[in-house]
């Protein structure tokens, strides 16, 4: 028997995940049924979403069980194939990776990774699930005009590193947030005009203002808390707050989140705000990547 | 010269306004020149965006500052007038009345009021502002389909009863908030199908789910507050929230509004929130008031 050594979630975090949530366990590497593929294990992708389904509380996700095998999205290649879609030898993308190096997915759930145009990863970055929530959230909920100013959270994160460039290429004006210079440096390097230090900043409002001089037309909010003030208190009239995630909360997911709510502020600059998730869009993946 | 008292701000209220922030001054009755209106006050309105403009806070409608005479929606008789399109004796409205028995408003401001198909006075609550804020808010910001609930705070105020009964004749499924046990009654008399008391509730997002079996899809906000946190914990996916109003507010008007921020809830549900005010849909009035 080859050994597959498996992550296991032991224990719901209360607050930040530590690796005392998880158990490493030997597993036996399984075998395909039909309709299923055996996976190697090459790329794993570890993403925000992840956070609500480790915890015990109702969420967009479903939740993992204490006890159940980690999964997340993952590149890897096919070793057994129980589907005519599928050989041995090719690279599938799926969201049922289990963290462990040899895994059954669903057929259903692989797609064919081209190896050609970029590295098989970025079936798990720009052009995959961070990729598509960048376009969709900044372009199509967002719904932003010629020359609007995009503030953008997490702007070095899997998301917010594509949307800035994405709203570069469109005309935009985008403004990166993120907690180091070097972080802002990168930002700025792919094509964002300026940015704000959120750990370092002593006043996340003005920092944004003079950041933003002509106000924050639309905020892609990938991480909730003060700086999502900081943009409500900069939000031109008509302005489009994406809610894509709230990061800046994992550390009490299990709390409601206090503090300011800015309903007068929506009411006067007639701002809308909207959650966002990429599902919605599925409809619209191919358009979008060949955009 | 005839008395014309007139009631001028004295001071900016900081909490909930009272009689001892206006004071009542003798004025003279004003004339009419180039342009302009001496009417004959017969009703005024006093509305709830008030209480933004005798704030020094910043705010969608510019403020009055102390020593103003105070303003408001009125209707009132044509006394002399400086304009070719309004002759003596006409009923007119206008944003501009004075609170005094003679004032000049600009004949700009002014529109004639038919007084054959419904009272006067009408011109300031179902034909005027309030009816239309009604109209524009639940039928084109929040966009309801067919069969929805509506779920609408201050439900037996200006706004709440003229969106309760459109949501009924729209072929909507509209729930009421209010205070007392007999303005929900009257709801209900006017085509709500439930309610709810948020005075006398003991656990008002319970309330909310027992009156709104199916969720709430569309949430008229006429005040803010812990409906606001009720209709969010009711909302289904895809909800829309209208923010027209922030009355639960008016005793904190110019502190932050500080309690449970929905951001996760937005998310998760792909919510809708946006501020609505009226005078964004004015070039589609005669649509409104024709449907």
């Amino acid at each position: 028997m080859a050994t597959n050594p498996s992550w296991i979630l032991r224990s719901h975090p209360s607050a930040m995940p530590t690796t005392e949530n998880w158990a490493l366990e030997d597993r036996p590497v399984p075998e395909a049924s039909d309709g299923e593929l055996l996976v190697k294990t090459l790329w794993l992708s570890v993403d925000p979403y992840m956070r609500g389904r480790i915890s015990p509380a109702k969420n967009y996700a479903a939740g993992f069980k204490l006890g159940d095998l980690m999964l997340g999205g993952g590149v890897g290649e096919v070793i057994s194939s129980g589907s005519s879609d599928f050989s041995p030898g090719q690279i599938v993308m799926s969201d049922y990776f289990g963290w462990q190096p040899f895994t059954v997915v669903p057929a259903s759930s692989a797609k064919l990774v081209a190896t050609t145009d970029a590295p098989m990863q970025a079936a798990l970055s720009y052009l995959g699930m961070p990729g598509l929530t960048a376009y969709f959230s900044l372009l199509k909920t967002a719904r932003p005009k010629q020359g609007e100013t995009v503030l953008i959270s997490a702007a070095s994160g899997a998301v917010g590193q594509i949307a800035g460039q994405i709203a570069r290429i469109k005309g935009l004006d985008p403004v990166a947030v993120a907690g180091t210079d070097e972080k802002l440096e990168w930002c700025k390097a792919l094509g964002y005009r300026a940015g704000v230090n959120h750990r370092t900043s002593a006043d996340l409002v003005a920092d944004v203002t003079a950041a933003c001089p002509n106000g924050v037309d639309v905020f892609i909010d990938n991480t909730a808390g003060p700086i999502h003030d900081a943009a409500m208190l900069n939000l031109n009239a008509f302005g489009r707050v994406v809610v894509v995630g709230t990061i800046a909360l994992a550390d009490r997911f299990d709390q409601p989140d206090i503090g300011v709510r800015h309903l007068r502020r929506t009411l006067i600059t007639r701002a809308r705000i909207e959650g966002f998730l990429l599902d919605d869009h599925a409809s619209e993946y191919e358009t979008a990547l060949a955009d």
